[in-house]
């Protein structure tokens, strides 16, 4: 899709007349007074968390947000590959796949080595590893992610609109931990509204008052990196405006380009210095002018003339954490009530694409887990785990963001780097391709834990790596013979996945069929509602390795062909075959002989990987923290 | 996506509230008095028209129904891979992919030799041919390709709802070619509106009255066929449920099941024998319980338990079709002002489910063409080729579904075929096999006309027939390294697609770059408006042979890398590479010394190949029944 050429217009961009682009967004009424989860924060993190939260029928959820209306444009753009995997689970990615500009290739550029004051391209190189994902790493305005993130909050099982133009006064947790938080709330000119609520998220950005009133704060460098960044429409003769492009100047100078979508628009960071301490951005009085100024330097001897302007800012950023992601002081045990995600909690440069991309992994990891807390799957305690997951990974981002543009500036200025040579334009780009699982959001593993049950049976499928996201691979689903990504039968729906891949002779496989269908001891049996599909908690697929285009549905276990719903109908989607030049053991390492069960989390990440007779450790597994009905 | 569990609802399925499933649809004021055209008729084939028609600015175009609202359920539900790559240039092709069935395999089974009274598979063929189209085939209700057709109406340029609740009164058509056809259209309770209209198109069905009223009527076989049909949720143990399946009994009895989407539902179309003549469907009284019980008889040995019906029908069926689609007298030779389109015109079985398929085509021939007479683009004469064009279609798919359907039939009793040998289920597999490009679309060919320019030429692309539509290929964008599919750069837009592909050394291709930008007698000079963009009429694309990763867009011809808009921004969408792996030359067998440039219709269609210094020929081509601007 071709856009934006005659300007900028905010919106979708199938829509033609510009000012029916944006779709209303926003709830009249007063915040209700009583809530299960209340969300500040309409960002990202936020929206996530809403747009998971709103697919559970009965959760009583309202989300709040400071500024008076939908973002239009600005801010995050980069959408990872982990992202849009996620994406696929909620429904849109379609949508973003098809507006999108979609980064194939990064090149890098340096100081022309035989001409002073000049760049030349230094590098090319393709920018996510085949295989890595069946999603590309794609470019889109995070006002669009919103969009759609609405979207599905609108077409929800319990639809729900934000609350513009509400300023959080206060946030009360009282130390009765059975005692709802109180909130209270500021519209326009002194209004206020009063908020109970069982958990309080806080995603209301870099200066969250979440994250202020449970007195954490962010650690580490100081905020004083100096950015700006500007969305432009503009002539050049660079020729690489259409590729990301990771620049430095001989002056020290260096920018990230990043195209946008809709073909015309790309997205420049120009990295602007170091402040002095307790300096702001906004004390700087920089201008536009001297934007495309310090741009037009870097680019030199490439002309850059800016035509239209859509979007600029500057601001400051440092590599900062907080040391605990929800509000339980330090050596308490019970359960958490208030959570801060997203950049309330983590703040770091834009050049590793990662904020939005992080962001929406820290509520997607927190929104099944609140779910079925809400729901009495789980206990209240279960919620630790969100902030020892989740912070473990933005320390470890902050570490790499750190090292990133240390590595960067060091190349800008020649200064040596770690094996104290000076850092060149290879070196960057050596580490760029090193490091591009990280960027693209699957190199995340969570750490062994209540959750993640590490052990020895590993080596069975060495490619769905406990801790990491289940990595995707094509299958032929037998029912219809349709080819697909095994991983996109996840949905953004809070259950939990279970992929059983057949043992040399079946046998194995059929165990466990009937120890999940039947045993007492199975979670199915143990966990599922009575009045519930089968498969409402726990949906069990099967690869079958031996199985042709004849074998029949009904000569699998009943689990794999189950009878659902108030009609009775057959399920015909749960049990694959290999697909043809594509074999799903080999390209992910499963045993032949054994076999083995991958257990998947609700947000797509591997619980553990477990022989298909290990049934009474699959039991206790869930037994370690799911609820038994009734 | 799976939906339809709980029984049938219609709409959008993302919505998880029925109740909000169905946007609203229609417009509420009075038909407008004054229009260019006057499409009658909501069906697959006026609302294409509808949407083509509604991405030009300025013209004035209403659509009528007689039905009170929107399709909510039945009907068709074919999409044929040449339908998707059509969507694909209205923008909604993704949203189908998403939310149909994908029919991956087609089954045959006929009457067990080894079991009197059961039937038993006797083949399983892939259901299209690998390479054909970069789509697939699907099924999807008629009712939701409405929903898209309407949304692409809702966004475009000139936004267009339908008037639903009016009956066509009356049609006429003055002797006085510049008069506008009068219309009298009758809403609710003998509430009268008048239409003048330069164009009136009946998209109106099989009983079209628009048709009815220039004095046309359909020929050939009397509408005698019985059929049933019928969209179900049942539960069965018949193995291939969700695969096309063409079933035929012992007792003669059919079935052609077509698995829906939504993963449960599936349509049986269930032969019911010949009508008496002058006998109707509706004489027969047949009920859905009756209809079950034969569908059940076909079924045997297999238990068909119907939990659900969410819609049937029974109607008769002839192999009819009009001898002209416009108002056009024999021995006159004035422009057309009143079209057929659709079952107005054609009407034949549903067994290869062409219906709406080859409706939706005959208006996207149409829509251009109506389009470009409006805006002074073509003169009036060009109409004709509507109906010379779509009536041999339609005399084709006539003779085919008369020759598919006897040969079932013949299949079905055991009587002898064309070689005299009884005609057994491996012909009737076979001819399925050999007819798969005709019931994808893919095989439509016009004739040599002023349109299609057939000669010596075609040896330099054979793989791009001419007369045919744009048979896409990969190619990797030059301009950011995308890989995409050459022929989804077609929008649904008008626009004209010149693919150029390059010369052994480029000569060829600079030097037709040249004459297309600069030279007068070129048709980018001679009909572009001098206030449009350059590839307002024209779009020019070009596939280089040598260009490699490095390749700078800027050391092309600059119409491959032009300037656009308010701005003068480049776009960089215009040239292509040689996707590795993937050689677009040799899978279209286009000449690597001379090169070729094909020409593209609006519609997709390959109006004619042409060698690249065939500038004359090229100028003349278009000259034919282009008019000059001023």
């Amino acid at each position: 899709m071709q856009y934006h050429l005659n300007g900028f217009e905010p919106g979708d961009p199938s829509v033609q007349d510009p000012g029916s682009r944006v779709a209303p967004s926003g709830s009249a009424g007063p915040v209700p007074d009583d809530v299960d989860v209340l969300i500040v924060g309409c960002g990202p993190a936020g929206l996530v968390l809403a747009a998971q939260l709103s697919g559970f029928p009965g959760l009583r959820v309202c989300i709040v947000e400071q500024k008076p209306g939908r973002l239009l444009m600005g801010q995050a753009d980069g959408v990872a590959c982990r992202s849009m995997e996620m994406f696929h689970a909620f429904g849109f990615s379609d949508q973003v796949l098809r507006e999108a500009y979609w980064v194939n290739e990064t090149t890098f550029w340096q100081p022309d080595p035989s001409r002073p004051d000049a760049i030349a391209r230094s590098g090319r190189v393709q920018d996510v590893e085949d295989g890595l994902s069946e999603m590309p790493h794609v470019i889109l305005s995070q006002a669009r992610v919103h969009d759609f993130l609405l979207d599905v909050m609108r077409r929800a099982a319990t639809p729900m609109e934000p609350f513009y133009g509400r300023r959080l006064v206060s946030l009360d947790v009282p130390a009765d931990v059975s005692a709802p938080v109180m909130v209270t709330l500021e519209q326009g000119e002194g209004q206020r509204e009063t908020v109970r609520a069982r958990y309080v998220v806080g995603c209301d950005g870099a200066r969250s008052t979440v994250r202020r009133s449970i007195g954490r704060s962010l650690q580490g460098d100081s905020a004083n990196q100096l950015w700006g960044v500007m969305d432009v429409l503009a002539v050049t003769d660079f020729p690489d405006f259409r590729f990301k492009s990771i620049i430095k100047a001989p002056d020290g100078g260096s920018i990230v380009l990043i195209p946008r979508e809709g073909g015309y628009m790309v997205r420049l960071y120009v990295e602007l210095g170091m402040l002095a301490a307790g300096e702001r951005a906004a004390d700087r009085n920089i201008t536009v002018a001297a934007l495309i100024e310090a741009a037009q330097r870097v680019f030199r001897p490439y002309a850059l003339d800016v035509r239209e302007v859509a979007w600029w800012s500057v601001y400051e950023i440092g590599q900062r954490v907080c040391d605990r992601f929800d509000d339980v002081p330090d050596r308490a045990d019970h359960p958490p009530r208030v959570f801060i995600a997203g950049d309330a909690c983590h703040t770091h440069s834009p050049k590793a694409g990662q904020g939005m991309n992080v962001s929406m992994q820290d509520s997607f990891n927190l929104g099944w887990k609140l779910a079925g807390v809400l729901q009495g799957r789980y206990a209240p305690e279960f919620l630790h785990s969100y902030s020892a997951e989740r912070q473990a990974i933005a320390a470890r981002l902050i570490a790499f963001d750190r090292e990133w543009a240390s590595l960067l500036s060091a190349a800008a200025k020649g200064l040596p780097g770690p094996d104290g040579n000076p850092v060149t334009s290879a070196d960057v780009q050596r580490y760029f391709v090193q490091h591009g699982r990280y960027t693209a959001g699957t190199a995340t593993q969570y750490e062994a834990s209540l959750l993640t049950l590490d052990g020895p049976d590993q080596v069975l499928a060495q490619g769905f790596q406990i801790g990491t996201r289940f990595h995707s691979a094509p299958v032929v689903r037998m029912g219809d013979a349709r080819w697909m990504q095994l991983g996109q039968v996840a949905q953004a729906d809070g259950r939990w996945r279970l992929y059983a891949f057949e043992d040399a002779d079946g046998t194995a496989l059929r165990g466990l069929m009937a120890f999940l269908a039947d045993d007492p001891s199975s979670p199915l049996r143990r966990f599922t509602p009575a009045d519930a599909d089968i498969d409402a908690l726990f949906d069990v697929r099967a690869v079958l390795q031996h199985a042709g285009a004849n074998t029949a549905l009904a000569s699998l276990p009943a689990l794999l062909y189950p009878s659902k719903g108030r009609l009775g109908l057959r399920d015909f989607e749960k049990a694959f075959r290999v697909a043809p030049g594509h074999d799903i053991f080999a390209m992910r390492q499963v045993d032949r002989v054994r076999g083995c069960v991958v257990v998947v989390r609700p947000d797509q990440y591997v619980a553990t990987v477990l022989p298909l007779d290990a049934h009474a450790r699959l039991a206790e597994y869930f037994e370690r923290f799911m609820l038994a009905v009734g």
